[in-house]
């Protein structure tokens, strides 16, 4: 297996480069606004977690699209994020009804797309038919609007149904667990997960979807766009509690802002060996994800759930990069 | 441009001077009763932000006049607010009852409203076009019986293209940011927003929709009544997380009121320099709210966002004009 250590990202250098400086000149909206694309009437804490955290980390506006179930749920999880009831289950929609659903439901997120400078697709989706049909339209418009997209949870299982959804699209992200990644291989490399040299089969598989980052989390994340490889070691937690994986997406969707903004103002006077936005995004949160949940760690122990880490965020990034 | 500092209000001697001092003789009620209006199925946190604040500067009471699907939300939010379920939105009214419950709504809001002390109109409203002309006539009502209003958000939609429900009435104030600013500016004065003289153009403007005071809100809030222009620089946050403007139009009510109470008590017995209550309410609103949300920073830094400000109004006003 190729030494983790010479594939190791400077990642704390990279969250302190992207990370915009405050200024009372600028207005809301300028350090992000992110929506989560999940909730249904099973889930509601996973969509909660990664529009909070995005909130925690920066971001200026965090929205919700979500069944009309789950929204009162989340929306009473906080009165921080905008939470809108329009996405639909098959069991209240008649099968005649689909079509003309399905379009006022694309046409209500179309209404907000453009103002998103990025979307986390997949956090408490659930996995009705119906829905995921509604969310591959909402996936394809963000595609063609260039809004770089996180797919995470059971984004990552239409996906991996329907990998014509982000193959060849620069500013699509995946974050497969260790299960989801299993899935990816065998549908997209028709193989086996090969741990003996998971970077160079990391780098193969995100190669083979047209250069779409993939965030493989574990012991150590690691992070390929088909290009470089770059594994972010630092920090962590040994408590695996349910609903990291959404702090993480909603991390990389304000990180992935933010880079773009920085590669595109700072150009080739970058001091960052890498200059794709979308792999410093998924280092810079991966770092942020695993300092915090250390942070946490150390005050709670094994009662650690997934709020003391995002009650770590905020911390955790000013101990990277001070806002002055 | 003017230079901001020949302008500068005293803004802590106003809030000194209006903040009404604390009785055990008093009982419920005297030290303020404001209502918001606003809420809908999309929109619970921005009414929820107004309300909460208006009771944590001190007033004693603090209701939400919002939609039936945003009601059990808000009530969630907190158990300290009184919160009407009476609003409706054109989905859930046939047309041919949009009279008949335009007028149950009117009369449901009308039972109270003689017992508030100011209004609060706009945040989380939304705009459905049934819901705003009900809210139109509760304004016309409100007007009628002579207690101030503060728009913010939605309500300023809903002004800016019915100006006439504003037009003249000194007792309402606008609060806009930076865009809502640009709006008013190009319907009312048929130009552009001209910061090389901010302070001129904004008294024009007030003057223009006869005295309504306006609260421009930017890195220096400023704030005009059409006769005096005044800003308000102290304190302050780089941070822009949505919900800010909410903090400030609940607590502009509070200081409304009080103001309104003091300058009838003082009479002609008064230090302060402005003698309109409505500009006075605004300064006080708009310092309080920046020292808030300085003081907020300092401790959460970048991960600060509007539940944590609140937090911080208590000590802010305590700091200005300690109770005893």
């Amino acid at each position: 297996m190729q030494d983790l250590r010479s594939i190791e990202a400077d990642a704390e250098s990279i969250v302190r480069a992207i990370t915009p400086a405050l200024d009372p000149a600028k207005y809301k909206g300028q350090a992000g606004k992110i929506a989560v694309i999940g909730g249904c009437r099973e889930y509601t804490g996973a969509p909660y977690f990664a529009a909070i955290s995005a909130l925690k980390i920066g971001a200026d506006l965090s929205h919700v699209f979500c069944t009309k179930d789950a929204a009162p749920v989340i929306k009473s999880y906080s009165p921080e994020l905008i939470v809108h009831p329009i996405l639909e289950e098959s069991y209240s929609v008649r099968d005649e009804d689909k079509e003309s659903v399905s379009n006022k439901v694309l046409a209500e997120v179309d209404k907000w797309m453009e103002r998103f400078d990025s979307l986390v697709i997949g956090p408490g989706l659930g996995r009705d038919p119906f829905l995921l049909a509604c969310v591959s339209k909402i996936m394809r418009h963000a595609r063609k609007s260039n809004i770089p997209i996180v797919v995470d949870g059971d984004g990552l299982f239409l996906v991996t149904n329907n990998l014509d959804l982000v193959s060849g699209y620069a500013l699509a992200v995946l974050t497969p667990n260790v299960n989801e990644y299993k899935r990816l291989v065998q549908k997209i490399l028709s193989s086996e997960v090969n741990d003996l040299d998971a970077p160079q089969q990391l780098l193969s598989l995100s190669k083979q979807i047209g250069g779409v980052t993939i965030l493989r989390k574990g012991k150590s994340d690691l992070i390929s766009d088909g290009d470089t490889v770059k594994s972010v070691s630092i920090y962590g937690s040994p408590r695996r509690c349910g609903g990291q994986g959404d702090i993480l997406s909603g991390s990389v969707a304000v990180f992935l802002s933010w880079a773009s903004q920085h590669v595109q103002t700072a150009g080739g006077n970058t001091n960052l060996s890498c200059k794709n936005p979308t792999v410093l995004g998924c280092v810079a949160g991966s770092a942020l994800m695993r300092k915090a949940a250390s942070l946490a760690f150390m005050n709670k122990k094994r009662s650690t759930v997934t709020g003391d880490i995002i009650d770590c965020l905020g911390n955790s990034l000013e101990d990277i990069c001070p806002a002055t």
